[in-house]
C-alpha cells in the first residue's frame, strides 16, 4: 500500500465525519408521539409500541448508510491518490448521504404511502449511482493502487450497488402495497452475502489483498 | 505496538466521530418549559430549578456514552488490525450509542415512568452487549495485538459490562419506584473502580502494557 | 511537501470536522409541510412538489459549502504551517460556515424576499472574505510551502472568491425580482471553470505542483 | 517534539470533533421569530433586525468556544501522552463545552433577566475550570513535554482561565443590569492580550517553543 499524502487524508476524514453526523442524525427525528404525551396518562411501553416504524425506520436508515461506509471504506483503500474531479463525484455521494434522515423522517411517519417508498428509494438510488461514478471514475483516471484487474473492479462496483438495485428491482412490489416492498428489502442481506463470496473468488483468483 | 493501516484508522476516527455527535447531540433536548418560558414572567432560575431532571438525564447519559467511548479507546489501542466483521460488530454498537439520545430524553422527560427506566437500560444493555461481542470476536479472530492473555481479555470485557450490569441488577428496585433505580446508579462509580484495580494487577502480573 | 505537525493537522482535521457538520445540518429543514401533513390526505408526492424551494436551497447551499471546503482543501495543501493568527483567521471563516445553515433556511422558506436574498449573499461573501483573508495573511506570514509565486497565490485568491464576487454581481438583478438573482448564480460554474483553467494554466508555467 | 501514540491522537480529534459540534450547534437556536413569520407580512429585512440579540449570543458562543478550542489546540501541543485520569477530566471539560449551546439560547431569548447571564457565566467558568484542572493533572503527573517551567504551566493555566475570570469578576455588574455585564464582556479582548505577551516573554526567556 503507497502513502497517502494530506490532501487523501483529509477527504477521506472529511468523508467520515460526513458520514458520521448522518447516521447519528438519524435519532433526531425518534420521539414519543406529541398528542399521546402531553395527555400524560399513557404508559411510556405503549407509546413506544406506536412508534415501532419509527424505530424500524431507523435501524434500515442505519444500515443503508452503514453499507454505504463499508463500501467507502473498502474502497478508499484501493484509491492510491485523488483529483478534484474524484472530490467533487465523492461530494455528490456525500450529498445524498446527508439527504438520507428525510426520506426516513418521511417513511416513518407514512409508511403506507407509496410516494414515501419511492422517494426513499430514489435517495438510495442516487447514492448508488453517485458512487458507482467514482469508482467508475477513479478506475479510468489511473487513481486505484496498481494490480488490480479490470473484473475486479466491475464485480466492486455491482457489490457497491447491490443495495440499490434490491430496491429498485422491487419497487414494482408497490402494486401489493407498500409494506410488502419493504420487507422485500431484507433480500439485500442474502444479495451481498452471495456478491461478498463471488468477490472473495475474484480476489484470490487475481491476488488482490483484503481491505483492512 | 504495530504500525496500524489507513483502514483501521477510519474505522476508528469513524467511531471517534459517531460518540462525539451522540455525546453532543444530548445538549438538543436542553430547553427552558415552554408553556411557562411563553407566559414569561417566571424567572429563569426558576425555570432552571424545574429543569433538574434533565440536568440529571444530561449528566447521566454523558457519563455513560463517556464511559463506553472510554471502553472504545482502551480496547483499540490493544487491537492489531481490522476486518469487515468486527466493522459490522462496531456499527452494531455505534448504533445503540447513536440511540442514547432519545432514552435520555424519554427518562428527563418521564423519569418516573417505569417503561423510561426500562427503555433506558434496554439500550445501555444493548451497547454493552455489542460491545462485548465485537472485544470477543477480535480475541478469536486473533486481531488482537499479541501478548494479550486470555483471563486479560476476559477481565476488560467484564469491565466493559460493568455499567450494563449494575444497571440490569438494580432494575428488580422498580418496585420501589423508579427514581430508588436511578440513584443506584451511582454504584456503576465504585464497581468501576474496583474492577480496574484488579485489571490493573492481571495486567501486572500478565506484563501487558497500559493503553496510552 | 514538508510533514506537517500535529497542531498543523489539529487545525485542519477541526475545520474538516466543522464543514462537515454545517454541511449535514443543510438537511434539517427539509421537512414536510405541516399543515398539510396534519390534514392527512394529500399524498406524498404532492407535498414533495410543493417542497421545490427547499430542495433548491439545500442543493445551493450544498454545493457553496462544498466549494468552500474545496478551496479549502487546496489552500491547506500549500501552507506548510500554522500560528495563532491563521487559526483566528480560519475561525472567522469557520463562523460564516456554520452560519449558512440559518440563510439557507431563510431563502428556501422566503425565495421571493429581498432580504433573504440579501442576507445569503452577505454570509457567503463575508465567508470568501473571511478565506481570502487567511489566505493573503498566510502568504505574508511566510507560512506557505516553498516554490509558490506571487500571481499563482493572487489567482488562487481570485479562485476562492469567485462565489461570492458572482452573487455579489448580480444583486442588482433584484430590481428585476429575487429568482432571477438565484437563477443568475449558475453562473459561478463557468465562472469556476475559466479561472481553474486559468489557475492551471500559471501552475504550468509556474511549475507548481497540482494539489492531491 | 515526540511522536504521538495513537490513543493520543484519538483523545485529541475525539476532543476537536466534540468542539466542532458544539460549535456548529449554536446556528440550530438562529430561527427567525414564528409568530411574526407566520403573519407573512413582516419584511425579512425586519425580523433581521429583532434577532440582533440572537445574533450577538451566536458571535459571543463562537468566540468563547473558538478561545477554549485554541486553548485546548496550544496545550495538547505541549502534552506529550495521556493517561486515563486525563482523559475524564478531558471529558469533564467537554461537558461544558457540550453544554455551551443551552445557556447561549437562553441569554438569546432573555439577556435582560439576571438569571440567564448567571448561568451563562456558571457554564464558562465550569469549562475554565475542568480546563485548568486537566492542565495542573497533566503537569504533576509528569504527562508534559521535557523542558516547561513551572512559571511557563502557571502562566498557562492562567491564559485558559481569561474567559472564566472576567466573566466572573463583571458579575457584580449585574446590579446595574444585566447588559452591563455583557458589555463588559469585551474586556476579554484586552486580557487575552496582555496575557499572551507575558507569556510570550516567558516563553522566549525560557527557551520553549512556540506551539505549532
Amino acid at each position: 500500500m503507497p502513502e497517502r499524502s494530506m490532501g487523501f487524508e483529509r477527504a477521506v476524514f472529511f468523508s467520515d465525519a460526513v458520514f458520521a453526523i448522518a447516521i447519528t442524525l438519524l435519532v433526531i427525528d425518534l420521539r414519543l408521539p406529541e398528542a399521546a404525551e402531553a395527555a400524560g396518562e399513557t404508559p411510556i411501553a405503549t407509546l413506544l409500541g406506536e412508534m415501532v416504524p419509527q424505530f424500524l425506520a431507523f435501524a434500515i436508515s442505519f444500515a443503508v448508510i452503514g453499507m454505504f461506509w463499508m463500501a467507502h471504506w473498502r474502497r478508499y483503500g484501493l484509491v492510491a491518490r485523488v483529483d478534484e474531479r474524484l472530490l467533487w463525484l465523492n461530494l455528490l455521494l456525500l450529498a445524498f448521504v446527508v439527504l438520507m434522515p428525510f426520506p426516513t423522517a418521511v417513511i416513518a411517519a407514512h409508511g403506507g404511502d407509496p410516494g414515501a417508498v419511492m422517494l426513499y428509494v430514489a435517495v438510495v438510488a442516487a447514492a448508488g449511482a453517485a458512487s458507482t461514478l467514482a469508482w467508475a471514475y477513479a478506475w479510468r483516471a489511473g487513481l486505484l493502487v496498481p494490480g488490480l484487474t479490470r473484473r475486479y473492479v466491475r464485480m466492486s462496483a455491482l457489490r457497491g450497488l447491490t443495495v440499490a438495485i434490491v430496491m429498485v428491482a422491487t419497487l414494482p412490489l408497490l402494486a401489493f402495497g407498500p409494506y410488502l416492498v419493504e420487507w422485500s428489502w431484507l433480500l439485500i442481506i442474502p444479495a451481498q452475502i452471495a456478491v461478498n463470496r463471488r468477490l472473495a473468488r475474484v480476489r484470490a483468483e487475481d491476488g488482490i489483498p483484503a481491505p483492512a
